[in-house]
């Protein structure tokens, strides 16, 4: 299993659709607003974490897609980049704080599920999956410290949809 | 090349996840108001067409994922789905009319990449595929029918991001 670069671009630009939420859905007065736990990291950190995941997660891909047995390591990824572009329209866009739980939750066991499928493909793609499993993990429990310490926002009424 | 149940279950739950932005992000009053053309399809037609797409979508792949070949159809799949996922929240969610236009051109390609990619590999889930791609035509179609019949709300100015 080489390295296919013209692969590699196309699981890229898959995830540059993703990144793109993150700069039309900006977090903006909204969240600047509500109570982050004291181990918030800045701002700048998180464009910067995730140019370096998205680049290891279409590195990951290119480097099984197509091999023997990898049906569900490409099924897996296809649901993680799915929920991974969802996220922020919801939580950002929304400001559906525990709707984002549940999607950044079925994110996380999505990229669990690539992870070891991708793991028994070829083991070192896989290990390119794991700094990927750990923000989420590290994503996933801000979204739930946001939720806890922020209540009255995130049991708001909806309007009526539509 | 078999049917896998379980396969086709994590291609369609990505699909799942494209298809949520559609009751997340409804068309409402904004796009009511908007001027469509004489052609335009009564709303209850997208669910329906779509839910028959998403599982065209999810089978076309089941049936290919892990194959000799298609290395190409996966990373084109998963491109798909996340422009797919992308295109509800900026056109309903944020209103923006030419955005939306730039990804739905950007989803006819990755769905015509997709389905030449997939054909190769099996001819027939290549062509699970045609219907998707004959309706991104019309949603297209469609969108840039509102842009030319809706210009001062697609030029309309945008508040400062952020």
């Amino acid at each position: 299993m080489g390295f296919d670069f013209g692969l590699f671009c196309v699981f890229l630009a898959a995830c540059a659709a993703a990144a793109a939420t993150g700069s039309m859905f900006m977090p903006g007065r909204w969240y600047d607003d509500l109570a982050k736990p004291t181990w918030n990291p800045p701002n700048w950190v998180f464009p910067v974490v995730w140019s370096i995941l998205y680049l290891l997660i279409a590195a990951s891909a290119s480097r099984v897609a197509g091999a023997p047995g990898s049906a569900y390591a490409m099924a897996f990824w296809g649901l993680q980049i799915a929920l991974n572009t969802l996220w922020t329209p919801v939580f950002f866009g929304l400001q559906r704080i525990k709707a984002g739980m549940l999607i950044i939750v079925l994110l996380w066991l999505a990229v669990a599920g690539c992870l070891v499928a991708t793991f028994r493909v070829e083991p070192f793609a896989g290990l390119l999956l794991v700094p990927y499993l750990i923000w989420v993990s590290i994503a996933a429990s801000l979204n739930w410290s946001v939720w806890r310490l922020n209540p009255e926002e995130a049991n708001k009424p909806r309007p009526a949809e539509g």
